[in-house]
């Protein structure tokens, strides 16, 4: 795969560039950092703040909006952010009902996000933080699960965000996330590897007609490298790993995202929900909400993610459908 | 590059079956056809149709919706739809007032929906049409442009969408679409040749480091092979080219659209889209409009393309940012 950029050094800067001045009606962003802050942070209520490397958009920055985030801090690419830079963003928008971070499972991410919340808290500050964790994919050799962050966190943006406009206190806010994110489960297929080329080392190759069961979306390995299969066997292959992993009984209302990794074309993404669609009604599972699209991808990679998240409170719904002009909520 | 489909033949109805199953609640899709149609068609205003071949996602499916389309018919992949198909929808949506087809200029697209606009014609329908033809790449050899209709139709789409919704009559958005069409100015690049194996013949090959400018949205040729260039050298090429089709004293508004071709990240379509703004603002134009993403797609390319609109005239930027539920317009 070609990359379209100009320095690899300057990545960050170029696309937090592009980004806000294509929605500056919205966004601000403080140049020379990876801050991106809602134009107008509203003072009665908590701050969401996620964030993380770049090579995911829309993620992080697409989901700052009415209902969803206040504000996104990016690091280079696939690296998140350094913490003092957390640690500024937590400060500059601080409005005394407290903060509340978002950050998916990846040690990195957890060091940069958890030491920015430490010395947040030292500053008198009320922080705290969900980590999101949904990836299903399972070690080779060990069977145990990778339990990553991945495409299943924008569902925590979008629900968090609109219960914190609906008025939910830090520790309300932190309960719900606890709950939900357990309900939350992704598993992702790779039909090229990730690549960006000088930027991170390959992880993986795949020949022509290969595909990858449970990659990352930092170009991490899966967990069974296979023939190229129809659309319908690989939503057969995630639908009932997937389906695995809640109690069958309880398992009745769904939302559902088919999340495209950036290199897949919209038309293949159509075709598999189709697949998808087909095999949850098979298993009387209903999908009140569904998404498609590119929502959280891999850098230059052709692939796919399914995300399931069991609905179990009707208020995670309400959440689901609050309005929002967050760019990448499409 | 892989396919993820399930059969060739099926692509059009599997496709259309997952699109419209996410946005069930929006539109309505008349199976074993490719009709799609608004889920309710206002009666007191002009019928809006366009279409062609399935592969250009989220076109045309993607942007029926308020202030835009009313309906669009769907062809196999790269095909257009049948006269008679077209000939369907116009009389199934049919409400009096008038239908306008947008029509993609290509030999194929045009034989099937002027047809169908004769026919219905023949039974006392009031129908007419406008014919994009945004692009600029030139035939190597004869240096003839080859006009063909490319990602600049959705911005006829909304500025015709929200003029037949603000009550203009079917002459006077004719008229509307005669005086746009000329002011909508597009080039096309691509670093990977679209290639949907066994659908379509492979029209050119590009090395691993090479690219092409002027390509169009059916894996055409373009103009110029070269060896990959930086997102700023690309875009001096497009924006220079561009401009060059406008009288430089009339053009000082402009409206941006940076297109996705469906394999490129929204990364590169950041750092592209900051490198043109910067050319822009060089030459003192002012953009008071800009949109970027996937917009009108072509399928299995790595690519994007520029698209300029010289804004004449302040209702078209009313009309643009006239709001719209339809998904691909995000």
């Amino acid at each position: 795969m070609k990359q379209l950029i100009n320095s690899s050094r300057h990545i960050r800067q170029q696309l937090l560039a592009g980004l806000t001045y294509t929605y500056n009606d919205r966004l601000d962003w403080q140049r020379e950092t990876g801050i991106i802050t809602k134009k107008t942070i509203a003072d009665d209520k908590v701050v969401l703040i996620s964030g993380g490397g770049c090579g995911h958009e829309p993620a992080h920055v697409g989901y700052i909006g009415e209902n969803m985030l206040d504000c996104a801090v990016m690091g280079p690419i696939f690296e998140p952010p350094a913490s003092n830079e957390i640690l500024q963003a937590i400060e500059q928008t601080y409005n005394g009902h407290g903060t509340l971070l978002i950050i998916k499972n990846f040690e990195k991410d957890l060091a940069s996000f958890l030491e920015a919340e430490r010395l947040a808290k030292e500053k008198g500050l009320m922080v705290t933080h969900i980590i999101v964790d949904d990836d299903c994919s399972i070690e080779i050799g060990t069977f145990e699960k990778r339990r990553r962050g991945v495409a299943g966190t924008v569902f925590v943006h979008k629900i968090l965000g609109a219960a914190a406009s609906a008025g939910k206190s830090l520790s309300e806010l932190h309960e719900l996330g606890q709950e939900l994110v357990p309900m939350i489960k992704t598993l992702g297929v790779a039909f090229s590897p990730a690549s960006p080329i000088g930027l991170i080392p390959q992880q993986y190759e795949l020949a022509e007609d290969e595909m990858y069961f449970g990659i990352g979306i930092h170009g991490e390995p899966g967990y069974r490298i296979e023939t190229m299969q129809s659309s319908e066997r690989i939503a057969i292959e995630l639908v009932n790993k997937l389906k695995q992993q809640y109690t069958r009984k309880t398992f009745t209302k769904a939302a559902v995202l088919v999340n495209g990794l950036g290199g897949i074309p919209l038309l293949e993404l159509g075709i598999f929900m189709n697949d998808v669609q087909q095999l949850l009604d098979i298993e009387d599972i209903e999908v009140v909400y569904k998404r498609m699209g590119n929502f959280l991808t891999a850098y230059n990679t052709n692939g796919l993610s399914l995300t399931l998240l069991l609905v179990k409170d009707e208020n995670w719904l309400k959440y689901l459908n609050a309005p929002t002009d967050a760019f990448g909520w499409k």
